[in-house]
């Protein structure tokens, strides 16, 4: 492989991260919280934003995901790839696991976030995926 | 309003409504099905294909929406819209809804399906969304 290749795949993979999003939800609590209590959605949003530093990786705060039963929720997509909700999310423990999941889905060239290799919160956790928008129909 | 305002209108909702897809999830059986029985989930893919005729609305096929715990999938979005994902959707009655939601969506100007006259198997099936590409940050 010549340089100007590496140069020009190195540049492909920094384009794609950049276009990776988490989306994390800041309304998100447990039931047993009480409704003033600060939210743990929002410490979430907060340590993923500092687990982001330097990826290249965005972190967007959102009002809802309308995965409310199985809070905490996030939301990781690229531009042109399957977009990813999860749940059942720990506000202390799991802003790396989405950082590392948008890191593996920038660089997935199908579009969709690996099983192999996917920190286990984002296998147990998944909740739903929508395809990106050239996708086409898959038949039976 | 001019006339030509008027043809601008109907072309922009036009527009819209061309964009706007319904992915329907063709694996999706009930737990207590068989395995190797035909798929409810593509019964529901061939009934909404039908009820979208004539709509604009284009509806795909999808192996997986990964909501395989509350089945029958679908999702629905247009392009710059919030993506929505439902689930305990049913083959035989569900179609016209999904049509119907997909129509709302893509004449909300906002992105966001109305909760106002959205079909009541749309709001109690209502599974997660996702924020559209350009989505901005929300704050506490």
């Amino acid at each position: 492989m010549a340089l100007a290749d590496i140069d020009q795949d190195e540049d492909a993979t920094v384009e794609a991260i950049t276009s990776t999003t988490v989306y994390v939800c800041i309304t998100c609590r447990r039931a047993s919280d009480p409704e003033d209590a600060p939210r743990p959605g929002l410490a979430l949003a907060r340590a993923t934003a500092r687990a982001a530093e330097g990826t290249g990786v965005t972190v967007r705060q959102v009002h809802c995901l309308a995965n409310c039963n199985r809070a905490l929720s996030a939301a990781i997509r690229c531009d042109g790839t399957w977009a990813y909700v999860f749940g059942g999310l720990e506000a202390e423990s799991d802003a790396a696991a989405l950082i590392e999941g948008a890191r593996l889905l920038a660089r997935a060239e199908d579009g969709i976030m690996p099983w192999r290799g996917r920190p286990e919160v984002l296998k147990r956790g998944l909740i739903a995926r929508v395809p990106p928008l050239d996708f086409m129909q898959e038949t039976e």
